[in-house]
């Protein structure tokens, strides 16, 4: 099942300046920089409650955060909920009719396990699930 | 100063068809239904955690919301974060270089207070400051 929501993933051009931006608003450093090279992306992540914002800059054209700023600005890319089974809320869900994007859960950020839902099944929303490994 | 994340506003043409989406997703009911007459939106509130996910759908042409669904698809519309005092909020984030889209707070849904930050001040996002009533 769905437990929470996890983090707000955030498409950025410009990580470092980002970092400056969102320092500003929310008071407080990211807790941590990570780079996902699989995903060809840069992240940061700010502890806000219970839920995390991620920065996302691309560090590669396929990146699917360069994709996406090709085609619009900056700004708000996906929600991610954390699960507690995620073979079992993948099954849940593609019979549910929400479209998965991969077939097995891959290795995310932050020592995750994820997976992606097409924003199509979604109301619009790039959704992820992530498990804790 | 910023507490939280509070919730997700997801922008939504058709609530009662989205409820439904919503509630496949997250496995629960909306705890709550309201219309905010002076936004010209209906909105709905889901529990994932200790943030919330509010589906917002105008209920009028001049409502931000059918503004946005003008010109952007159904999707993610705005993050709210709760704020201690929202006044001293809204004057240290403008001395910081955010563009306030009110100047006083004002009466928003789900008994709160708040104020709306300008995405282009703040990474292509829009920002909503929010402190209970």
């Amino acid at each position: 099942m769905i437990l929470r929501l996890e983090h707000i993933g955030i498409a950025v051009k410009d990580l470092a300046a980002s970092n400056e931006l969102f320092e500003k608003l929310l008071g407080e450093q990211p807790y941590k920089e990570e780079e996902v090279a699989s995903e060809f992306v840069k992240t940061s992540f700010f502890q806000t409650g219970e839920a995390k914002i991620e920065l996302l800059e691309a560090t590669h054209p396929d990146s699917a955060i360069a994709k996406f700023l090709e085609k619009k600005p900056e700004g708000l890319h996906h929600i991610a909920f954390e699960v507690d089974d995620i073979h079992a809320e993948m099954e849940r869900l593609r019979t549910e009719g929400f479209q998965l994007l991969n077939t097995e859960p891959k290795k995310g950020a932050d020592n995750k396990l994820v997976c992606f839902i097409h924003p199509k099944s979604a109301n619009g929303v790039l959704l992820e699930l992530c498990q804790s490994i």
